[in-house]
Parts: structure tokens; C-alpha cells; sequence
């Protein structure tokens, strides 16, 4: 008999759900909208429901455990999430014991951060295949992580490990939203990149990009900017650049403190391959130390926006 | 009957050893010259002999192992030493084996690197009691460090971790040693620092510096900036301040990363007190992120010069 895993994955648009098998197979899938808005219980009675709706599809003892991805600060009793981003009335809320109150069944349930889980996706079916130790960042409208450590998501002593986009490249810097000068996020997040574009693009109005945005300023966001610069535009092609090379910065540091030689990187600009990684992995083996050097190496993430379902599946596993 | 254990710090000036009991009082010691011109063979004779002449001062079933804190990268097989700065002829050297060779006894004998070893030594005896979680900084010639985690040595995928002072701070910065850019050790390491301050002091005629090194620029070294700073020299505080205030923007960027709260700073400027440990208090609350605000803290190490001898013999408790 085949062993499956439901995995749910808690985002501020959609709740997704998935039966998952063993070896990271997304066998069946439910989306929902997310009542986001109606605070923290009405979204546990969601996530209730979309994994009694997909248990169905399995009989009884096939499904072996239920994981959930959440946003926001997950502790470290694996119950209580706080504060995610975009949800309403929402400060600190038992999301697991919630969940366990109404779903009628005795699988074993685990909640974890969305992006933690994400990092487990991709050590257990993606990119991190076979490592037991990396960075996983994603870079989209914030910079977040999550690091696995001997195989497993490593929480830190207050279960809120990985931040990695609050890491300074720059002491003198731009303030980040977190309070904190020159951030990773406060240079290559999507709102300060596209406001550091939109500043240099002034003085390139030959830039292809202004083509793409049918010279609306306000239309400038990474995704024109990989377009841009993948069809050629000197000027996009030079702010991606340096935005990866930022990111190599960060990771970088990290590596040389913590001896990591793999970071593993996804969210929106993980498609957009060379481009990218080139001049990230170049800034990489420049500023790691000399034993690092030859195997310090960053890949793309391989999952893309199914990470999150298999790694809340990964949990039970 | 009280059991004690022999811890050895082995430096490029000197090679010291000392009888250590479990609650880290140092009862006897010994301190030879280090033959580091000499070869890793002869460096490690010069071990075995000041264990053997202090060993003598206890009957031989009250010592329950030997520790040795070595420079250099140990490597994870806890034996292999590479690249000791300030020694000759030290490429790769199996320095435990070549101990275990001559010693003469069936001791457990334990080698570990010496920065790894202070921070064990600070969590075991000093300003890390009780926390089972900190970065240790060494702020002296260079800036090295120690990972502490869940009350362990954290020693990294291959044996390097805690090289915080390679975390850049400035990714458009100065050039350091290690071929990485703006890393915190190329803005306060010793001779990076003397070099900021005479260029700075050049404008600066009536800082109380010039006095203290009359008027040699090539005198300027951090403890006469300190001394300057602690007569309320105006110049040599900025300097200072400046300086713990970068070492607390990479310290706060590997709270953000790791969820550490705590760090704990030893070397030459541990002494410094609140001159140097207030800013960088005050940098690091403003920039870690707010679930670590109430709670981060930089402490000053409290064991000083002993902190090696001490962490040594910790790696046999």
C-alpha cells in the first residue's frame, strides 16, 4: 500500500492543499481563496475543510499525517503562529490546536513557517537533494529563508531562523521597513528594487525598459526588468546584475560564519536562470574564504510556488 | 577525590598549559616559548612536553583528559590542523596523532580550534554561563569567533564555522585580507583600524592620539585609541564608537540570520567597557529584528587570556 501526505499551504490569496506521495509526487490539489480577512479562527475552519475535502480522495490508512505552511513567525511549540503578513486580526493564534479541535481524525498534524517549508521542499524532493546543509532564500517582494542543518530546518532559539534578508550588505545603507540600515530585502525586495530601477532608468531613456512599461514609471517591477534584460536591454540587465551580486553579498557572509558552501535560491527570480545566477555565483566564490572557494556553489530552487504544499507534506515524512 | 583536566593554548608566541579543575579555576600553569619556526613535529614535542611536566603535579588518576586549542582550521576529524597563521612549514598536520605518539599515557586528548575553544570556555566558565546559544567575537589583530549552540561547539559542514569576521558589512568597502569586500575585519581588524584612524587623525591636530604617540603615526594602534577615548578624547571616541558600531551591524545581521540573541565579544577590546560595548548595544537593538529586540545583547567575555587554557581543558567536561 502507497503512504501519502496531505500538505497545506497557507497563503494571504489561496489556501492550496494537496495529497502528496513519498516521494513528492502532488497526486491531487484543492485552491481556495483565503478568508484572510476574517481573522485567525475562520481561516483555521478553512484549512479544516480544504484537508477533509482532499482526504477523500485516499482511503482511511493511506494518508499518514497532515503539514501545514503558514506565513508569519511559527513558535517553537509548532501551535502558536503570530503576526502573519496581510491577515486580519491576527496576533498570536494556537493554529494547530485549532486545526486538531475540528478535523475529526487522529493523523499526526505539524504547522511550520512557509518558508521553512519551503527549504524542507527542496531538500527533500528539489535542489537540496543530498545536501544536508544550506541557505534557502527567497527573493520576491521580501527576501526570506530558511537554513536546514543536518537535514532539518534549523529554528534558532526563538523559532524564527533564516531571516536572511534582514542581513546588512551595507552599514551606511537605505532603511529597511524592519527598522534596520541596508537589509538585503532594503536593496533587492521588490518595492526598493523597483524604486532603485525606476531612479536609475530616468537618465537611460533609451532602456527597452520604458518600452515595457509604456512609459509609466509606476509599471516597474522585477518581472520587466528580467523581461528587459533578457531580451538584451543594457540598463535592466546592469540593475538585475547588481541586485544579484547584493544577494551573493549576504549569502556570502552567512557561508563564511556558518561554513556553509550551498545556497539554494527561488521566489519570482529564480526563473530567471543566468541572468541572475551567473553574476550571483561570481560574487559568491570572490567573497567566501579560500576553503570554501572551490565548493561554495548557488543553485536554483527547483519547486517554484509547489514548494510550499510539499513541504508542509515533507513534515510528516 | 577532585578531578581536573589539562588544557593547552597553543600560540604563535607562546605555548601554555594548565591544570584545570571541572568548576575552571586554573591551579597550575606552565608557559614555554613556541618554537613555530621550527616545524609542526617540533611544535608538537613542545606539547607533549609541557603536558608531561605539568601533568606531575597531580597523581595521575585525578586528570581525566588533555585538551589542546590549536590556531588554524581543525578539521572535523578533531586531528588535522591546517595553515596555523605565524607558523612555518604548516601546511596540513595530523596534530593530535602526533601528540598521542609521544604522550605516554591513555588520556582522552581533544583538539579543537582556538577560537572555538574561548567560546566554549566563556559558555562553560565565563559570560556564557547558562546560555546555551551565542556568537563569540574576538576583536584583536583580526576579528575571529565561535558559534555556540545548544550549549555545543558548532563547528559547520567542514570544520570552519564562526568566521564572523569575514561577514561584510559594506559590500562596495574596503579590500580585505581574505579577498572579500567590506568584511567587518577590514574596517576594525588592528591594522585596518590604525590605518582609518591616522587618516582620520590627519585633520584632527589637537586629538589627545597625537600626544600618546608622539606625534609617530606609525604608533597608532587600537590601545592608545582606547586610552585616548577613555581621557575623553573626542576624536579617538568617535573612532572607537564608529568601530563597535560596525562590529555591532554584522553581529545583529547573524542574530537575524541564526535567531540568536546573544553575543558575547572578547580580545584586546573586551577591557573597553561601556566605551565600546554601548554603541554596540545600541546598533545591534536597532537593527535586529523586533521579536530579538527586547532580549539581544552583547556581552564583554570574562576570562580573558585564559579563555584558551580554560576551553582546552572544557573540551574534556
Amino acid at each position: 500500500m502507497s503512504k501519502y501526505a496531505i500538505g497545506v499551504d497557507l497563503g494571504g490569496t489561496t489556501v492550496k492543499a494537496g495529497i502528496v506521495s513519498v516521494d513528492g509526487k502532488i497526486l491531487n490539489q484543492l485552491t481556495v481563496p483565503t478568508d484572510a480577512e476574517k481573522g485567525p479562527e475562520a481561516v483555521a475552519q478553512q484549512i479544516v475543510k480544504v484537508i477533509k475535502d482532499i482526504q477523500h480522495s485516499k482511503s482511511g490508512d493511506e494518508i499518514i499525517g497532515i503539514g501545514v505552511a503558514s506565513p508569519g513567525l511559527v513558535k517553537l511549540d509548532g501551535n502558536t503562529v503570530e503576526a502573519p503578513p496581510n491577515f486580519m486580526n491576527w496576533d498570536s493564534f494556537p493554529l494547530r490546536d485549532a486545526i486538531i479541535k475540528d478535523i475529526g481524525n487522529k493523523l499526526p498534524l505539524y504547522v511550520e513557517n512557509d518558508a521553512n517549508a519551503a527549504a524542507l521542499a527542496e531538500a527533500k524532493f528539489g535542489a537540496g537533494k543530498e545536501m544536508d546543509n544550506f541557505l534557502f532564500v527567497i527573493w520576491g517582494t521580501g527576501v526570506g529563508g530558511g537554513i536546514i542543518m543536518d537535514g532539518k530546518i534549523y529554528h534558532g532559539p526563538h523559532g524564527g531562523a533564516g531571516e536572511i534578508g534582514h542581513s546588512s550588505v551595507d552599514y551606511d545603507g537605505p532603511v529597511c521597513n524592519c527598522g534596520n540600515i541596508g537589509c538585503i530585502e532594503s536593496f533587492i525586495g521588490q518595492r526598493y528594487l523597483s524604486a532603485r530601477a525606476t531612479a536609475y532608468l530616468e537618465s537611460r531613456k533609451d532602456s527597452l525598459v520604458w518600452k515595457l512599461i509604456g512609459h509609466d514609471l509606476s509599471k516597474i517591477e522585477p518581472r520587466v526588468l528580467y523581461d528587459a534584460a533578457m531580451q538584451g536591454d543594457e540598463a535592466a540587465n546592469k540593475i538585475m546584475t547588481q541586485a544579484a551580486e547584493l544577494l551573493g553579498v549576504a549569502i556570502s557572509s552567512f557561508m563564511n560564519t556558518m561554513n556553509f558552501n550551498i545556497a539554494i535560491v527561488g521566489g519570482g527570480v529564480s526563473g530567471a536562470g543566468d541572468l541572475v545566477f551567473n553574476p550571483m555565483n561570481k560574487r559568491v566564490k570572490e567573497s567566501v574564504m579560500a576553503p570554501l572557494r572551490p565548493i561554495a556553489k548557488v543553485l536554483p530552487a527547483q519547486l517554484g510556488n509547489q514548494a510550499g504544499i510539499l513541504g508542509a507534506a515533507g513534515l510528516v515524512m
